[in-house]
């Protein structure tokens, strides 16, 4: 079968490897029909060094299961299945109190060998508890939105949820890649009355109004806080969803976060170390949340909201590859290019 | 008047000093009955520059009102009173929801120039917004206890209000000094069921087992973040109360909060920058949270608590002095001979 591989940063590969397959009685066997690449995947294609790789890659993606192992017990051949962008078994303490992220038998498909979701199939462990169907057909014209609960979406609503968006509230969005527009869509969905969105790209910004921006952002640092201080009574927003991963939106998050408020961020930290004393969290008593988003747990949530066509996710997707183009697809993204981009095995 | 003044670290005096006098037609002039030394005067005691001082010292106080400004309201001339450690105007939008130490009006005592809590007499800003009445006489034997919700009472609850402590939850206390103690009081009075106390001080410790503590851990570091882990089935607490303030208590804490816990912590941080990325918070969804507590905000909840009996948070201090023994107080409680000094000008 063919599957992308990540040789380190900036080159990325579509081979030939060895056929995916059932290893585990708890494992299904998945045909991938729709899968795209992530905002994350840019950081290891920024930085990667080429002895940590060829590592395959990819982590959203539909697909048609094709074979169930022993003690898989609720899918069947044939079935269509989202993936969450990490598996998990859904029956220890932390799946059952919708946190799969932190499941103790589960993990992130980049720890998973040989498997990745850019590619023609892969071997999903913990089937039961990490795949959800969908009632489509797998040639739905609802797959780029619903693709889009395997991450994006669910990780703008976890950031929102966690963030305590809820009617009333005022919220910033730092960063306009699809899960900060996402976030955008979920602050709105759950009744935001005011929506900042910081970001620099006209294209996604406008969709940011339509996902329900009531404000753009466009500037950044002192400059950009000022601006969105200056749209809030002086005060910043009561939420700040920081949606990008490196230090100056954190600082950034904290520079426009009102006291009393939530930072929740679910970019993922491209840093460790981080101001969180007196002068960026304590004395207002800014609550700083958010990790890698259990998008799992929020399928049953979202799933008829896109069925229904309430919300159209899916409207993150500015072009389309097949697996030959995945490459050049991370190269748009990385400049800028595209903003998110669906391939279709 | 006499006062107590704060030269340098390791340096209090207490001296004659101007009479404190009504200045603005908000300010009340208070006669300190009780007050006492915090554990973050300590922080100052042990590291502040000569060129810094001298600066009036003391922030935790109950007194009688001596006179008021022709603006003032609500408050008469002999009424008692208790000052929560920030004075705050009472009418803003962050009075109003509850955040008094976020007033923007108002501020800390240290940041006003020639008054303190550790004196004879006071000039209280905003008095009709900062000082609560209490309904007894200024000799009551509830004194200690009232005393406390000026900070250490009210430090202690909001770290466990803001952590989300209720019922059935697990929460670690890191520091066995008074806003620990009282943290954990709170924590018992709010439901929680499993209450680790971290310290090393037996006489405190058992105190915490009066306020609820179930379990004591003695060790640091890496050795007391594995006994926390072997007390909660290997995960942590749902809730970790943070009442130090050095970097070694956040990474302690970080070391024994659950997958999506919650860190909250009210001691006032002695460092900026931490880490909050995905090795410490990201990873498993933890929140941090905390800040200073608006205590005034916790007066009428917690005043009747104690008015009855229910609490008894004034067995935080050990010892009692008058004015004279306030520079050898500071010195026993940074020698860690006593927990908490009463000091009654």
């Amino acid at each position: 079968m063919r599957a992308t591989l990540m040789y380190g940063a900036g080159d990325v590969r579509v081979e030939d490897v060895r056929d995916s397959r059932i290893e585990q009685p708890t494992d299904a066997l998945v045909r991938i029909t729709a899968s795209c690449i992530c905002g994350s995947d840019l950081h290891p294609y920024g930085s990667m060094a080429a002895e940590d790789g060829p590592v395959h890659v990819g982590h959203e993606f539909v697909g048609v299961v094709e074979e169930t192992g022993a003690e898989v017990s609720t899918l069947n051949r044939g079935d269509v299945v989202v993936a969450p962008f990490a598996f998990s078994c859904g029956a220890c303490e932390f799946c059952r109190a919708g946190l799969q992220t932190s499941c103790v038998r589960g993990g992130f498909w980049d720890g998973l060998a040989g498997e990745g979701g850019q590619a023609e199939a892969i071997r999903v462990p913990l089937a039961d508890g990490t795949l959800a169907s969908l009632p489509v057909a797998e040639d739905s014209a609802l797959m780029p939105s619903l693709l889009t609960l395997s991450d994006v979406l669910g990780t703008g609503w976890h950031a929102a949820v966690r963030g305590g968006v809820g009617p009333g509230t005022s919220v910033t969005v730092i960063g306009d890649g699809a899960v900060g527009l996402l976030a955008v869509l979920s602050a709105k969905r759950l009744g935001a009355e005011q929506i900042v969105l910081m970001g620099r790209h006209t294209a996604r910004t406008d969709l940011g109004r339509e996902f329900g921006a009531t404000d753009v952002v466009t500037t950044r640092g002192e400059e950009g806080v000022t601006a969105v201080r200056d749209l809030t009574g002086g005060h910043g927003t009561h939420v700040v969803l920081e949606a990008v991963g490196h230090l100056p939106a954190y600082e950034q998050a904290y520079g426009v976060v009102r006291p009393g408020g939530t930072i929740s961020r679910v970019g993922v930290p491209q840093y460790e170390e981080a101001p969180i004393g007196f002068g960026s969290l304590f004395a207002g008593n800014v609550t700083l949340t958010g990790g890698p988003a259990p998008t799992r747990a929020y399928v049953d949530e979202l799933l008829p909201a896109v069925l229904g066509g309430e919300i159209e996710p899916g409207l993150v997707f500015d072009a389309t590859t097949d697996l030959d183009g995945v490459p050049d697809g991370y190269r748009r993204m990385a400049d800028r290019e595209a903003l998110k981009v669906l391939v279709r095995p």
